[in-house]
């Protein structure tokens, strides 16, 4: 009889009206009333990505729109700059090196982001044809200055190609206005869906690399999703019940507006960094990203201090993985949580700490989270 | 986007499990599958009531097991004693006079529960046949001592018909050992269901004032209950959803244990009377009950409290009734709600008073209650 809360940085919490609408019944995805359905939620996934070009949805995971998006983007007879700071930019130089793309790896310090400077003076020998990098490093809780990063490679001919997973939706993101040709995100983040959907958005400039490159695959062939949400449809079986779910959560998320909620995650993230050194935990990351904190734990608690968390107190966070594992936890901020929640997780932790024998005092880092987050608005 | 969280005295909030296993599909009531569920469920109940009589239920609300009660266990030819406290308990006195039964209202000032004493002193005449009386009256958020109560009935002849519609599965109630003869609650409380069913375990006391009187009505003859469940079947249509819901609420009830329950409700019960006193609102009651708090609201704060605690931080709390309207605002430790629903309720009340202009040191009172509530298990 625990009440069971997900504060990992993916999948999120669910709203209760996406969970229904999906529960409803099935019907076929060949039919106008999936197209209409479809058309608005396209034009909803316009305002959240800040773009005017379509945002593809193909049923499939984060993973599957990066790799459509390295596959087909990247010019292939030029050099491709991938960050690598963590678990995700590993992936996507995987990915470059499957597809034999020229790949030129910035390794990162676990905790810090590429910068805007790297970018430039890599670019500046021209070798370059795109650069992949990730927005908000989840497995370090990193964010990079995305900003800063797309206005370097938009004074090239690169194509800038971002994981922005658990970025879109959270934190601030300005696809057209900053020059972001590919922004790919997924549905178990800040689009509060189960997983299952990824979304990319595509710039008239990456479309003309893309037509001009034979397809590497079949089913993450962009140039399907493109011909096809013409039509307000998808290239195969449409996802019916995440898309209605979808529906909704796009029209929770725009009724807020995209802006307000950047500012909500970032308060969110500021009240639990605050709130994380009261217990005596550590921030890890040098540029902590707002939509999900890396906190490392003090002297003497390991990862039990997780199984407590959500063992006694159902609140269940994300470890630390390969040489992080055991000695920090991931909180996010994503999504369908609120300061309330955020309240309560961190009188948890409070509790949890203690139970793993940390000196803590009970409801001090408690009290300083419900002052920062009095400016919920 | 602002979630939902309700923390009203019934209905309260249904958990999940129990949601999703009255969405599966719908099935006859009159078939051994219903009738091997019910048996299970009226076995469950039993452990709830504290009891190894029968645990009645009735396809309606509260009131209906109330009126039953009244109607058919009260003895005609003597008087019934009613305590009137509050909201509720008015209604039972409308019933008996309804039902034309001799009825002695025992008037309680609002926050004031009736006493042993008074109930020994009036039984000592031999002229009362019945006690009727709240444990936890919802209006004024007050308890009696339902312990002594029983003792003292229990030394005369008197049934003692108890309203613990906000008691059973929150406040400690032993029916057998304390002898209740007849103890009625509702599903949408403790019970962790929507409205829709009323629960009445009866003794072999009252069966036998029953036994030897004329039903007075069809639906609410609880001969015809009695019957049934000795088939573990209902007299009339099944429920067959909310039974379904209501064995899943109480295998979770009885897996975690009544006794850690009332346990839990009473620290929930205690956090917020402190946190209250430190936001400057004052416990209403001279006899608080645990399951349900009613708070007056400090000078200068009125109803618009609650409209601002709902709206801008999606909490519900319930409002106070007659003279208490606009002063009083009732907050639920009932069912499914813990801690750190608790603290983030608080965290939420500081600032919907603060929003009203009531001098409030954000995070003190959040912080009071995540200390008290520390000790939950």
């Amino acid at each position: 009889m625990i009440k069971q809360r997900l504060f990992t940085p993916g999948p999120t919490d669910v709203p209760p009206e996406v969970l229904v609408e999906m529960a409803r019944p099935m019907f076929h995805h060949r039919t106008p009333r999936f197209r209409e359905m479809f058309a608005e939620v396209s034009a909803g996934m316009k305002k959240i990505f800040m773009t005017d070009n379509d945002v593809l949805t193909i049923a499939g995971s984060g993973t599957a729109g990066m790799e459509a998006a390295i596959a087909e983007a990247v010019p292939r007879d030029r050099k491709v700059l991938v960050a690598d700071g963590g678990k995700f930019g590993e992936r996507w130089v995987k990915i470059a090196k499957r597809y034999a793309l020229d790949t030129d790896e910035v390794k990162l310090e676990w905790g810090t982001a590429l910068s805007a400077e790297t970018v430039k003076e890599k670019l500046a020998t021209g070798d370059y044809g795109a650069v992949v990098t990730v927005y908000s490093e989840t497995s370090t809780a990193t964010a990079c200055d995305m900003e800063a990063i797309a206005r370097v490679v938009r004074e090239t001919d690169a194509i800038l190609i971002v994981d922005a997973i658990t970025a879109c939706g959270a934190l601030p993101l300005k696809t057209d206005e900053w020059g972001v040709d590919i922004v790919a995100s997924g549905s178990q983040k800040a689009f509060m869906l189960p997983p299952g959907l990824a979304f990319l958005s595509v710039s008239e400039r990456a479309w003309k690399v893309i037509d001009a490159q034979k397809p590497r695959g079949f089913y993450l062939d962009l140039r399907a999703y493109r011909k096809s949400i013409a039509k307000d449809d998808t290239p195969y079986t449409g996802p019916v019940s995440l898309i209605r779910g979808l529906k909704v959560a796009v029209d929770m998320i725009n009724g807020v507006g995209i802006e307000t909620l950047w500012e909500r995650v970032s308060l969110l993230a500021g009240a639990m960094r605050e709130a994380a050194v009261e217990m005596g935990m550590k921030v890890f990351s040098r540029q902590p990203s707002d939509s999900v904190t890396g906190l490392l734990y003090p002297a003497g608690v390991d990862d039990r201090f997780r199984k407590v968390l959500q063992d006694k107190y159902g609140a269940s966070v994300a470890g630390g993985q390969e040489k992080l594992k055991g000695k920090l936890c991931r909180i996010s901020h994503l999504g369908y949580v609120d300061p309330l929640d955020t309240i309560g997780l961190i009188a948890a932790m409070e509790y949890a700490l203690s139970d793993c024998g940390a000196s803590v005092e009970i409801g001090k880092a408690t009290a300083t989270a419900t002052k920062i987050l009095r400016d919920w608005r």
